[in-house]
């Protein structure tokens, strides 16, 4: 009775639509199967929002209230192909931020080390001239186009950090093109046509949620996407969505046999970071055969085939958005808080954990 | 030089077959692409082993050696339905521990509390009655059975451990019917007819991974299947193989709409569990429709449909037996620990693992 009257007080004041257009339906909270772990439908009104979601929405464009992040926004992908000019590769991108934006995106994430082909399929010291400071002439430019096409951007970068300290890099600027804040990839890998340790000085920044204009956007890095607690630890920092600029591909030898299957690994287990933390997923991909042409100096090996696949999930797991193998793309799908609500409430994971058993995961091995 | 002279004299000791029978062959160690993050055939000798696994199979099994684990062993999942007298389900599970060792399953595995219909499905403090010490008169039983079939056993029970204090527990069982020791179930659920917290104390003994007769095998409950911090814990233990006992259904009115993307999602998180620990996952779960009926005492409600769909995946994430929604079945799958190895060498996640920034995974939220 009492919640009754304030919001008649608060709808007398704000004159706000009639309760009943933004009532919470009853049904939302009725009896169902945790069986179901149910994905359902949020119960909205008939402008698409629940009454609470109303309310602050109200409050927030009103300017009632300070300003509280959307309930809702766009995610963009670019998924690009690199070729042996770096200077050609930023351009493509900025030109593709814009595009992204046109199309509706208002969170745009670019590929791992979209400046140059994979330069990691050989150890060449002379490489590491395409490091740069961040900020630095490349994060100028990146900054200037988030600002002008009023986006939140995640861009992937080489970072110079101080004479032979060198890191694998995320930038993520706001909207207004200010710099909030940077991620260094944590989990580096080494194998053949892979020699990152030779390049990246591990992350000492720890996994990082960054605040924007979106709300809370998570970054992590390529190799990071094999590790349930990268996400985890981003994801519990709020972190709506967990962006992984990537660059990984198929070695031609091994295509027919293995290449389904290692593309479905790649795609489960991200799909599965998005279902154990209730968050969407983006995982960005660069496409095309490269021989780690920078500028005519080319790897020796016989070169890899990127194997695209962009994809965002939902925190159901289920995928939203889908590139191909083998195409420059943009993808676009909502992150939508509703959602995330609802499916989290369904899937209550976060609720059951055991945090006073979990110490051991910082052991090597339990032996 | 050395090498050579030592495996010679070994030969000549050992009256193995000649070394070219059992080399290794080098192409195993070739260049491979970390793209290709390979799954690829391990390199073998003409009798289905590489060198070293022959040497250590030869000495195992001539008795010069002390007994190892096998580098291979069939699994075996009971998929079931269970009706409303507890006496009938144990025997029913009785049978099919026969069954599935006359299928040549070595290691067996049973749904979650197969003995009765999912009681969970209401809170009722007579159905305690239910509950058994253990070890104690279900153990007996099944301890026999294992012993009989020469199989190892995960079987799921509810537990008495004092009055007042109850737990949902897997036993595992050696295949000479000793009781290698328990697993309490760590998270546990609750939700619209799945009321778990009225009946079982969380566990209290963390995740474990028990040496049998084939090797180190890890248990987990159902609900856990959410969680990769428990399947983490339980491969660093050293486990090949993790297996979760389930009982997890749809609720009828939402099965059309939700009801393959549940099924999906929980098929999806389990696999990512083998991908990212390389590891082997057996999930079990009952199948039916039940009203939680125990000797005629019925659950309210509308009931749950048990999803089934049991299956074993490899540390590649790939299916290797899939059951029915609908049927009673007995799923094989061969576990190979020589798999195992060539896709932990191929996909070195365990090596990158960032141990020292790991901590806050024990915060409830970090905020």
């Amino acid at each position: 009775m009492i919640v009754v009257t304030l919001v008649s007080v608060l709808v007398m004041i704000l004159q706000l639509p009639p309760p009943n257009a933004w009532r919470m339906n009853a049904s939302q909270y009725s009896t169902r199967s945790a069986a179901s772990l149910g994905v359902r439908r949020s119960a909205t009104s008939a402008t698409g929002q629940t009454g609470f979601q109303a309310l602050l929405s109200y409050l927030s464009t009103s300017g009632r209230m300070p300003n509280l992040p959307p309930q809702n926004f766009n995610a963009g992908l670019i998924q690009m192909s690199c070729g042996p000019e770096p200077e050609e590769n930023l351009q493509k991108a900025l030109v593709r931020i814009g595009d992204a934006a046109a199309k509706g995106a208002q969170v745009v994430c670019l590929p791992e080390l979209f400046q140059t082909q994979y330069f990691c399929q050989r150890e060449d010291p002379a490489l590491f001239e395409l490091a740069e400071p961040i900020p630095g002439p490349s994060t100028e430019q990146l900054a200037a186009a988030a600002r002008r096409h009023g986006v939140t951007l995640i861009a992937s970068l080489f970072e110079k950090r101080a004479p032979g300290l060198y890191h694998n890099t995320a930038a993520v600027f706001d909207a207004d093109g200010t710099l909030r804040g940077i991620y260094r990839k944590m989990h580096i890998p080494d194998d053949p046509l892979y020699y990152e340790k030779f390049y990246f000085t591990p992350g000492d920044l720890g996994f990082r949620a960054f605040d924007t204009q979106s709300g809370k956007i998570g970054a992590l890095i390529c190799w990071d996407q094999w590790y349930p607690e990268g996400a985890r630890l981003t994801a519990l920092q709020g972190a709506t969505i967990l962006f992984y600029p990537t660059a990984i591909g198929w070695y031609p030898s091994e295509k027919a046999e293995f290449g389904e299957a290692q593309y479905d690994a790649w795609r489960t287990i991200q799909r599965a970071h998005a279902i154990a933390n209730g968050v969407y997923v983006g995982v960005v991909n660069r496409v095309g055969f490269e021989t780690g042409n920078v500028r005519g100096n080319v790897a020796p090996g016989t070169g890899l085939e990127f194997w695209g696949g962009s994809f965002v999930a939902d925190p159901f797991g289920r995928v939203l958005a889908q590139g191909s193998h083998d195409r420059e793309e943009i993808l676009l799908a909502e992150v939508d808080l509703r959602k995330l609500e609802d499916i989290r409430r369904n899937w209550p994971f976060l609720r059951d954990r055991r945090i006073d058993s979990y110490a051991p995961i910082s052991s090597r091995l339990i032996d």
